[in-house]
């Protein structure tokens, strides 16, 4: 057997039969297991609806540099045809001397570019201390890589009222990441999206090696929504597009594209970002094998995203 | 430069400027390299194009078992619009003690097998003195990942005149892959077929972990065809179809796919195999997802398929 | 340069160079960095000196799970000659529905322990709001693999006086791990010590695989006392005695061992653990082999450990 | 359990009991099994015994680059202790147009180093059709690393009747490797030495990530010698040192350094060869830590070697 207790604190064998049961989450795996809930989570946060036929596309800068920039970049993914605005305001960073984000006044500015575009909003939040204040203005808390194991930012972020998205650890296993996701969903808070996001392997042409798997995998073993970040995943601009349409096809009810006026004046990841050009033929591109795939990715429906 | 500044937020070997040429193939990929030629490289094989707008889809069991088996799942993957037959032959296996394969009585069955379909045959060559062998009844020579870098097969079929599906190696960097299909082009062989098949990681639900971004990325880099093998890729029945649609989504030329009669009692990697009538209906799924980007994956052209 | 010359033999990126200039630890890390710093860091922590001659042997459960347990192996692992005595309280899990730890009351029952043997205890702490209170019992504040790059935890303890054992991502390379000691040490915290305890790999016979040369490497890059970790590092008790001779051969500071009273009978990582019986006879081989590389390993010293 | 039968091409699960049993090698391992054979594989070559209480060290040239370089360095590295010669004749390089080694002249310049030296002589052997050559001149047969599972060589060097020295895989597993062996000793060869050089991972700062653990799990596994390269495990010359003190005191049977004059003029991989002088030191060392662990590392004994 795989799993021989919920204690399992190491990777567990790969066996051919592990698939073949339906039922193949780990057996700690109580709430997120597909076994769990007959249908899929879906649920609508800012009148757009996580989960369900429609692929949502959530589109921004890495951080929030600016006021203009922001709203600038909202107005232009807005456009484009995405349907939640991201922009990094609590930035964590390798180097405690890097660009680590305007913090509050990042907060701000994305509930005036909600405002401005009706775009519901998605920032990450990165100590337990800033749940409360993020959540007061975001509309999604997101958990980065780094905290897919924080186990105090996962509780405290099960405890908030607001939807969570989970980034894929860059060394989780599927299994680890699951349990994460127990932990938010442990503490009542059942509106938790898994976001693969690429995993760390000995290939330098790429910053990331993304697990294309993981969304098939992951929609087998869990009932959870699954978005892809193309942008970490690859590292790279010129394969963002194929990644995207791969992610697609495989079944992502999502995706999450960092996209950037002046993706090479950017103060992170511009050369992974796409510009608003780019962004707006990729959406393109997507509808196409959105619809290949019997999904749908229309224009976003009208409707105010409020951060109550 | 490994470090380009303190606020690196990846290894520090990755570098964001690496892709922003097109001609960032290594400086030895002289022939292989994207710089080398203006136009895709693109051939026929037994009527099969392979590197044109039409995905190419090789299809069969992992290995011949009987004259019956092949024959049969031959006529059924023929039928289901699959373009290549393929089957092993010669199996290399991590025990000496494992099945492996039917040698020249297997290669007179897949002779028999285009006989009666028309399909182009592709087999695994494992030694340099099997070359002559081999060549003289499969159309195309499959380097499995093991040899990648076993230069003197390389050289070989480098030396042969048939076309080398050579399949990237289970812990291969790009550039590695790329220098070892320069083998087999420097021998003046320059109908070299490139296959991402999965790379080794760390999780144990799939057998391997799919490098999707490989396709994109070898795309740019070299004008060699790229293949996919979802199969060996994911090693689970259950994720072939979705990696299958990623695959081509991303722009793959073409798939791999492991088709069984009977997989569970298969005599090896039954567990990643597909039936008959699954294999068939992804064939159906693939024709959207193909029209979607731009390609076509229609039934196989009629036309003799011959050896020589 | 990621390619010097077209006969790479090795991944583009790592870099023969590297090494060469004594300083080549990343710009960023200003503080950490061997340039920083003429001499070795070296501190006194309840009257046992760290990142000096003597190596230091860290022993003691994987967590403690009653008073009675914690006091008889502190008991026994001091008699031992032991030099410091770790314990968890908070214990991060992968699930959820784990055992967690017995949390405050483990800290009482640690400072009973280090009352009775006189060794200082070390502790984790995984949340930014526990550091008070764990810093209020414990002698040294271990910060967890799951941990090292959970910045807002990192400058909770680096704003605490406490001597801080921070041990390297499952995943996180050197760069990373020398800028996560950065956090700590930017915050006017100069007691870091450094652990190395394995990373992740697809090798299935151990849990992690122990990165020996990381002990050299980040000798020669950083001037913070290294310890390593061979029961996490390996996963497996049989392996834990080589691993452990290896490290100090390869000029580890210390070594942070699982040692349990009935490690069958362990709540958690009893696998790994050591029974006292064979911890005692690892303490005897650890002393030739410090010996022989100009090291010592004598017998605690006497006198008072204090959380103070 | 781990392996549900011989055939397993996929990895295996860590458990805790694995290494509980002292027949946990795969079942399919039947004569390379510790299992297999009450006592450790010993046997000698040249007048040097491999396998026994004393370590055996195996220090030349990465290449052989000219009759003077070769001859020059045996010269010193026999003088500096070191038991037998290495250098490499038919070198395995990832690109084509690299230096490629001397071929058979190399194999001359070997046998002239042997007499003058009386050191036994061992060189990489990379293809099936030379194996009758390279064993007429060498003492010990090298399989490199790309070539572990290169199934035709291990089987024509299993059919020789010289000692071979087999290197694991950048990516190969503990039960791949020792299925690997397992070709050679089912021809009939029982004159097997594993060689631990280093996995792929990560980590930019080192070529490889030397995996000291697999010292302990292979001499529990089996009953074969297990040597260790710690040039190429670590890739940096100022790492050797220290890696090859922790091989010795993990209880490596022997290592295999690269000794060139000039390193920073080498042909190949001089940045991680040690200089004589450095090499003479580093013996120094190696002795006490044999001594601290109840080996030896006594100087060559006297005596001719030869090639029959």
């Amino acid at each position: 057997m795989p799993i021989q207790n919920p204690n399992s604190e190491y990777p567990m064998t790969f066996t051919a039969h592990r698939l073949s049961p339906g039922d193949s989450a780990p057996p700690a795996c109580r709430l997120a297991a597909r076994r769990a809930s007959r249908s899929n989570s879906r649920f609508s946060v800012g009148g757009v609806t996580v989960g369900g036929r429609e692929i949502v596309v959530i589109a921004g800068p890495c951080a929030v540099e600016s006021r203009g920039q922001a709203l600038s970049i909202a107005r232009q993914v807005a456009k484009a045809g995405a349907h939640v605005l991201r922009g990094g305001s609590f930035k964590p960073r390798t180097s405690p001397y890097s660009f680590r984000g305007l913090g509050k006044e990042a907060l701000l500015i994305l509930a005036e570019a909600r405002e401005n575009t009706g775009l519901p909003v998605v920032t990450e939040v990165i100590s337990p201390t800033d749940v409360e204040l993020v959540g007061s203005h975001a509309d999604i808390l997101q958990i980065g890589s780094r905290n897919m194991q924080n186990y105090a930012l996962l509780e405290a972020v099960g405890k908030s009222r607001k939807p969570v998205l989970l980034k894929r650890g860059m060394m989780a296993t599927i299994e680890e990441f699951l349990m994460s996701a127990e932990y938010v969903l442990a503490q009542g808070n059942n509106r938790v999206i898994l976001c693969e996001r690429g995993i760390r392997t000995f290939e330098p042409y790429t910053r990331n090696t993304l697990d294309i798997s993981a969304v098939p995998l992951l929609k087998q073993l869990t009932h959870l929504p699954v978005l892809v970040d193309p942008s970490h995943g690859t590292g790279v601009r010129s394969l963002v597009p194929a990644v995207s349409r791969a992610a697609v096809a495989a079944g992502a009810d999502g995706l999450l594209i960092e996209v950037h006026p002046q993706p090479d004046k950017a103060l992170s990841d511009g050369f992974q970002s796409l510009s608003p050009a780019q962004f707006g033929s990729l959406m393109r591109e997507l509808r196409k094998v959105a619809r290949a795939v019997g999904r749908t990715l229309h224009a976003r429906r009208p409707g105010r995203a409020s951060p109550a």
